[in-house]
């Protein structure tokens, strides 16, 4: 058994109708077709046309609880995982949650983000979760419109982004079951945001505030993943040294980030390359979602079977470091 | 003991320096000063001016870990709770550990959204945390400059708003000790969103994805504090009848929505007024702050001591209750 036990008895996905491929990103938008598929490693995307977050995370939902043999009435608590949203306020739980059918009316929900880290961050809560209440059926899901939020235009980083929601249903393990988490280990240097955050064009905005101004008055939005790869190389080291000891010979699945190709090359350093996991090439940089994804694929695929270990192992803007070792 | 033992061992609180008064506001915004102070049941607000929302946490976080006896070294898990931010992204926590002096690296965090019921929902997600983990230290923090994010207008509902930060410090309770989580319940109807979200002033903006075109277009937010009263009633009779069992003869003081003084008011027909605290007053509508200065308060004053329980009672926009009932 586990030292944090946990099941994941089901799984689903939504991906959205429109396929856009670099292709028509180059015709549209005057993509480099090359630099698209050699460098980011994506061939296409999805891109939510007519989709909310709400109705693709319920889509995924109802996969999950299909998989898991049970109905939406049976879910005691939901996790919204990630850092998209439908609308700024309310929370997006309650948006899934009003179209989420057969639903009870007395079920918890929390919003959790931590960026691209949120599913990690909610498996490695929902283990808390369930071992510590009458909960019998937790489900964690996210979505993500991130076509629409950021936009897509002239920037390369722009193009490397994609939409998508994934759901997973959790209940406790019994006592004969091996699947859980091993461990579970997160860094943070808040020396260096990964994200720029909020940049003003015209040096009279005061960024430090959000506000519609900031958000509407000659301000720019800067990630940098250049720098974050950089501040990556710089802690990874010290990082996998830590969780290393606990993870060694036996691991074997990897889920890296599902955002850049580099990424994942940087775990071939200390894994066999077919053992890392990657969906990047068919759905682009999707987040908070993209683990789940690729945890999707890995199940429906057989390429993972239970009792198999899996490691969650990804960078986020901050800088932060997750690393979560499953049993599947 | 409790059902999910918890011990808050250490709180802390900042208020922004600037007091803003009914007079100041009617004679600079035209507010009615008699509707401020009788029917809202606010004298005054704080305005954060030059304070960013990490710098109130942190000082925040520094009262509670001097009040705890702890350093921010010992901290283990950070809960930021909440639905406001400095930034969109990275998160929130990022930026309250990015000032937070002393903070180890390894600590593990979350943002937690559940609107202004957030300190309930993160104090319930503790407990399952603090008995299920190694983490000895959790905080939970929480900073609000709603004064900036919706802006002070000619509208009523922004003259009840107000700006301010709190922390509480958590730890396992011992075996010997009482303090916990004897129960906890939330409902939530979907049918009704209590606040309309954005609302497109031309008809021409889509309204349904949250984007830079959303927020910047002719598009206003509305929220319907009369429609979620009444939403209110219709449920918390229903609410009550099933928490009621668990916390009758059982409760020595309820902390209520500090968002208007209606919220209070209702609860006056199930407990005696001086049960119930309240610091509207002085601090306005401090969305999920506002319960936790309350609770700051009455141990500041000595109004509980351990071993008393005290009852949080909130509704949200959603529409949802949480009904959390807490031995200190």
């Amino acid at each position: 058994m586990s030292e944090y036990p946990l099941k994941i008895v089901g799984i689903g996905q939504y991906l959205p109708e429109k396929v856009l491929t670099n292709e028509e990103l180059a015709e549209k938008y005057g993509a480099d077709e090359e630099w698209c598929e050699k460098k980011a490693g994506i061939k296409e995307r999805r891109v939510a046309e007519n989709e909310t977050i709400a109705f693709m995370c319920n889509k995924a939902i109802e996969e999950a609880c299909k998989d898991a043999g049970i109905e939406a009435s049976e879910i005691d608590y939901m996790i919204n995982a990630g850092n998209a949203f439908d609308y700024l306020m309310p929370e997006q739980s309650i948006y899934n949650i009003k179209e989420c059918k057969g639903i009870r009316n007395d079920i918890k929900y929390i919003n959790i983000n931590c960026g691209c880290l949120s599913f990690m961050a909610a498996l490695d809560m929902a283990a808390s979760l369930i071992n510590n209440s009458d909960y019998k059926y937790i489900v964690i899901c996210s979505g993500l419109i991130v076509t629409k939020m950021i936009g897509i235009s002239k920037d390369d980083e722009s193009f490397t982004v994609g939409d998508g929601a994934a759901a997973v249903v959790i209940k406790k393990a019994e006592s004969n079951e091996k699947s859980g988490i091993i461990t579970a280990r997160m860094e943070t240097y808040g020396d260096f945001s990964g994200a720029k955050g909020f940049v003003s064009l015209d040096n009279t905005t005061d960024t430090r505030f959000f506000s519609k101004e900031v958000l509407c008055k000659g301000v720019s939005y800067e990630f940098d993943t250049k720098q974050m790869q950089s501040e990556g190389i710089k802690h990874n080291k010290g990082f996998m040294e830590h969780l290393f000891p606990k993870i060694k010979d036996n691991v074997d699945k990897v889920i890296p980030n599902q955002s850049t190709r580099i990424a994942s090359d940087m775990l071939k350093i200390l894994f066999q390359s077919n053992k890392i996991k990657t969906i990047i090439d068919k759905y682009g940089n999707t987040g908070a979602v993209g683990p789940m994804l690729a945890l999707y694929e890995l199940i429906k695929n057989k390429e993972v079977e239970r009792n198999d270990s899996i490691l969650f192992y990804a960078m986020g803007a901050g800088f932060s470091i997750y690393g979560l070792l499953l049993i599947y």
